[in-house]
C-alpha cells in the first residue's frame, strides 16, 4: 500500500536481466522437504540437523548502551552511560518475541535470514525508504562486499560491463574485475554523478550496454560526495530510459550530517533532543534524510545494499539487500549454496538489541552517531581551514592555491583535489608521479593519506608517466578519513599533511 | 618439519590449476597501505575504519560446559553439568592472549581470519593431520558450503567438470551446477569410492579431465559410508596419477564411532576416561582417527574443508580451508572481495572458548560428542534390527528380504538400500517411481525419510519412468539421520518407516 492507501503496482518483470548463473539456480529438493521436517505430526529423520542440545553454548549475552543516547564524550563511551544487557538462551521457553533462541539462531535455517530479524529489517526499510512498488523483499548478506559479489553473480557474466563513479571503492571494482566484468567510469564532480554526462555516455555507448550502475550516492568512498535529490532523480531517469539496473551501496547512508559552520568544532556537539522535548524527533530525522534510489524505484530496477558495518560494527558481518521479490528469490537460492546465512551469534545478538531498542531506539542510536560524525567532520574541516588555508610558519600565504575540497555532508571521507601544475616538478613528472611522491613523503613525515588514483573505477594499470598538458587532467587527489582516529590525532594528521604539501610545493 | 625432525619438501607448484577468475585476482592496493595504518609512528587518515568506541557492544559473554565433559544425559545437557563463562570486552587492556577484544574482532581486519583463532586452527590441524609438506596454511570460511563455492571459483570455469561420489550432498552439486560446472558421478559401494572403477573411468575419460574430486570420505552424506585407510591411499594415488585435485569436505570427521555391537544401546554409553585415568587418552583418540586425504597429501593437491558446524553449531558459520599456501593466498584475495571474514562475534566467542578449553579440552569435547553420536547410532541400528529384521505384527517374517544397510561408523546418516524387484508394483512402476511413492506414503504415515535419488551427483532431471530390467539398477535408497531428534522419536521414526515398508511391499 502507498501512503495514501492505494494499492501499489508490482515491479516490472526484469527476469530477462538475470545471468545464466542466476537463471540456472535450482531450489534444493531438501528444502522442499523442510515443511515436513518442522511439522509436529511427523517424525523427521530427514534433515541432517545436529541436536541443539549438542551446541556447546548454553547462553550468550551482550552489554550495550541504552536509548536515548547522550553517551559519547570525545569519541569515548561515557563511564556513566546507562547500559542494558541482552541475553539469549539455548531455548526460548518463555516465547519471548524479542529473542531468537540459540536452538534456532545457531541451527541451519532460512537462507534469507532469521525470520524475526528479517521482519525487523523489512519494517525499518518501509519506515525509511517505503519503496514505491508492492512486491519488494529483503535478504540478509554477510555485508555489502558479499552483497555486491552476489549482485554481480545475479546480473553479470564474464565479458559484461558495469558503470561506476570515476573514483570509487577499489575493492568493489576488484570484485567485478575477478568475475571478468569490466568497470567503466562515469564522470563525476565533487558532488557525484553528472546525469547529462551519463546520458551522453550511454547514448554513444559502443557494444552491449552495461549491466548496472554501481554507485555509492551518500558519503561516497573515496570522494565523500553526496548526490543531491535532484541529481538522483535525473540519474534514475537516465538509467530507466536505457533500461539499466542500479546497485546502490549505502553503508554510510545514516552518517548524514548537519550543515558545517567554520569554527563550530570548538563547541561540544549539541545533545539531540529527547522525544519528550521534541515529539516529532523521529519524523524530522527521517524527513531530513536524502532520497534513496530505492525510494524512487517505480520500476524495481534497484538493488539496495545496506549494512550494520558502519552504524554498529563491521564484525557483525550483517548486511541486507532490498529489491524486487523475484530477484530476492534468486539471491536466496544463491545464499543456499554459498554463505547459507549470516552467523547465528550475530543475528541473535543484533536482533535482541534491536528488539530491545525498538525502531525508535535504533533511530535514536543513528541520531547519536550522526551527532558524533558531524562533530568529527567539523573538527576535520576546521583543521583543514587552519592548516591549509590560514597562513602558517610553513606556508606564510597558506596552501589554498594548490588544493580544494568540498565539505562532506555524509560518510567518513574527505577528498582533497590538488593542482599538479603548481608543483615544482610538473613537466618533469606526471600528476600521478607527483601523487605517488607525495604519498611517500607524507608517510616519511608521519601521516597516511590514500592516493586518489588507487580508486579509479577502471582499475587498469595506470600509466603514471603520462604527462598531460593542462586542464582537468593535471589534477590529482588524496582521500582522508575523519572516522578512524581520536580527535587530537585527526587534527595532528591534517597538520602533518599540510606540512608535507607545503614542503612539496614550496620550491615553486 | 616432519615428526622425525627432517625438513619436509614444499608442495608441488599447482598454479596452472587455477581458474581465470582466481588468476586475475589482484591484491587491494589499500591492503598494502595497511602496514602504515597500524604503525604507531604514523597518524593514519588512510583506512575507513569506524572507531571501536562507536560499536554499540561493550562486552559479550557466553556460557558453555567445562571440560572434561561427562555432561550429557539422553541428549540433554545435565542440569548439574559444570559450566564456564567466557567474556570478551571492547578492549583487552590486560593483554589476555586468550581473548580477541571486540575492538579487533568487530573491526575490519585480516581476510583470512583473526590471527589468534587462525593460529589455534593451525595448531589443531598440525596435531590431527600433520600434512606431509612444508608450505601449508589455513584460511577461515563461513562454513563448508561457502568453502566449496570458493574452491569451485578457485579451480573451475563454466564448462568444466568435477567428479563426485555417485550419491552426494545435493547442495554441493547445486553449487557446482550454478557455476556451470558439471558433476560426474564416480561409482561407490556402501563404503565409498571404488579406486579401480575410478581409475578405469579416468582412463577412458572423454574430453578434458575433471578439475577435482569432491568427496565426503567420512560419514558420507547421504550414505553414511566411511572410506577405509587403504582405499583412501588408493584413491589418492589414482588422482595423483591423473594430476587431479581433491576437495575433501569433512564436516563429520570427528563424529567417528566405536564399533557397533547389537543390543548395546540398552546400556548407557560408557563415560570416557579422564586424563588421570588414562594419561594416553588424547594420543589414543588421535591415533584411532581415520587417515585424512590431507595427511596423505605429499603433492599439495588437497583442499580440506573443515567446520565447526557439526561439532559446535551450524550457526557459528565458522569453517576453514587447509591447503598449500599459494592456493590459500588466492583464497584470501577471494575472501577480501566476497565474505571479507567470518563474523567477529563468532570468532571472538569461539576463540575464547577454545582458548579456555585448550587443545586437549577441545579433544575432550570431541570425545564426548563421539560418545553421544556412537550411542545414537547404536540406538538407531538396534531399532533397525528390531523393526526391519525381527518378526513383527506387521511383518511376521521381518523385512530383511527387501532392505539392506551397513552400520555407519561416522557421521549423522544411515542409508537403506531397497530391492525394487520385490515391490508389488515393479514392472508397472520404475524403481524411482516406487521410491517416490514410498516417500509420500511414509509422510502420510507420519515419518520423513529422504529419497536417495535426490542425492544423485549428476543432478540431471531423473527420468523416473525408466524401468530397468534387473540387476543393480533395480535398487533405490532412502537416507535417514540419527542426529536430529530425541532418542524416543528416533526409535519411533524407524518403527513408522518399517510399517510403511511392510505395507508397501506386502501385496507381493
Amino acid at each position: 500500500m502507498s501512503s495514501n492507501g492505494t494499492e501499489l503496482p508490482k515491479a516490472k518483470d526484469l527476469w530477462y536481466k538475470l545471468s545464466p548463473e542466476a537463471l540456472s539456480r535450482r531450489p534444493s529438493p531438501l528444502k522442499t522437504a523442510f515443511k515436513y521436517a518442522v511439522d509436529p505430526r511427523i517424525v523427521s529423520l530427514g534433515g541432517g540437523l545436529p541436536l541443539p542440545a549438542y551446541f556447546p553454548f548454553e547462553s550468550i549475552s551482550a552489554t550495550a548502551p541504552e536509548p536515548p543516547f547522550s553517551t559519547y564524550n570525545n569519541a569515548e563511551l561515557a563511564k556513566d552511560a546507562p547500559m542494558i544487557s541482552v541475553s539469549v538462551d539455548r531455548y526460548n521457553h518463555a516465547n519471548d518475541p524479542g529473542v531468537i533462541p540459540l536452538a534456532t539462531a545457531m541451527q541451519y535455517g532460512q537462507s534469507d535470514g532469521c525470520k524475526p530479524l528479517l521482519a525487523w529489517i523489512y519494517e525499518h526499510t518501509k519506515l525509511v525508504h517505503n519503496p514505491p512498488y508492492s512486491n519488494w523483499g529483503c535478504l540478509m548478506t554477510v555485508g555489502n562486499t558479499q552483497g555486491l559479489d552476489a549482485a554481480l553473480r545475479l546480473l553479470c557474466s564474464r565479458g559484461d560491463s558495469i558503470i561506476a563513479e570515476e573514483y570509487t571503492f577499489s575493492s568493489a571494482m576488484e570484485t567485478a574485475h575477478a568475475q571478468g566484468v569490466k568497470s567503466v567510469p562515469v564522470k563525476v564532480d565533487l558532488e557525484g554523478i553528472l546525469p547529462d554526462e551519463l546520458d551522453a555516455q550511454l547514448k554513444s555507448w559502443d557494444g552491449p550496454l552495461p549491466k548496472f550502475l554501481y554507485t555509492i550516492p551518500t558519503g561516497q568512498n573515496p570522494t565523500g560526495g553526496t548526490l543531491s535529490n535532484e541529481r538522483r532523480k535525473a540519474v534514475y531517469d537516465v538509467l530507466s530510459k536505457y533500461d539499466i539496473m542500479i546497485v546502490e551501496d549505502e553503508p554510510y547512508y545514516f552518517l548524514q550530517m548537519d550543515t558545517y559552520v567554520p569554527g563550530i568544532s570548538d563547541k561540544a556537539p549539541p545533545t539531540p533532543p529527547t522525544v519528550q522535548e521534541d515529539p516529532k524527533k523521529y519524523k524530522t530525522f527521517l524527513s531530513k534524510l536524502i532520497t534513496s534510489y530505492l525510494s524512487l524505484d517505480v520500476d524495481g530496477r534497484v538493488l539496495r545494499l545496506d549494512s550494520f558495518s558502519k552504524v554498529m560494527a563491521p564484525g557483525t558481518r550483517l548486511g541486507w539487500i532490498v529489491g524486487q521479490e523475484p530477484l530476492i528469490e534468486r539471491l536466496t537460492r544463491q545464499n543456499e549454496v554459498s554463505i547459507q546465512t549470516p552467523a547465528g551469534f550475530s543475528q541473535a545478538i543484533v536482533y535482541s538489541l534491536l528488539s530491545k531498542w525498538g525502531q525508535d531506539g535504533y533511530l535514536d542510536w543513528l541520531i547519536e552517531l550522526r551527532k558524533e560524525y558531524t562533530h568529527r567532520r567539523n573538527v576535520c574541516l576546521d583543521a583543514l581551514n587552519k592548516y591549509f588555508i590560514e597562513p602558517s610558519s610553513y606556508a606564510p600565504k597558506g596552501l589554498g592555491e594548490y588544493v580544494e575540497w568540498i565539505g562532506p555532508t555524509a560518510g567518513m571521507f574527505f577528498w582533497l583535489k590538488f593542482d599538479a601544475r603548481k608543483h615544482p616538478s610538473f613537466g618533469k613528472l606526471s600528476p600521478l608521479e607527483i601523487e605517488a611522491q607525495i604519498y611517500e613523503t607524507a608517510i616519511e613525515h608521519g601521516v597516511l593519506f590514500i592516493p586518489g588514483s588507487w580508486f579509479r573505477a577502471d582499475q587498469e594499470p595506470v600509466d603514471v608517466k603520462a604527462i598531460p598538458g593542462a586542464g582537468d587532467d593535471a589534477s590529482f587527489f588524496f582521500r582522508g578519513t575523519f572516522a578512524t582516529v581520536p580527535q587530537e590525532q585527526l587534527i595532528r594528521g591534517v597538520e602533518l599533511f599540510a606540512e608535507t604539501i607545503a614542503a612539496e610545493f614550496a620550491a615553486k
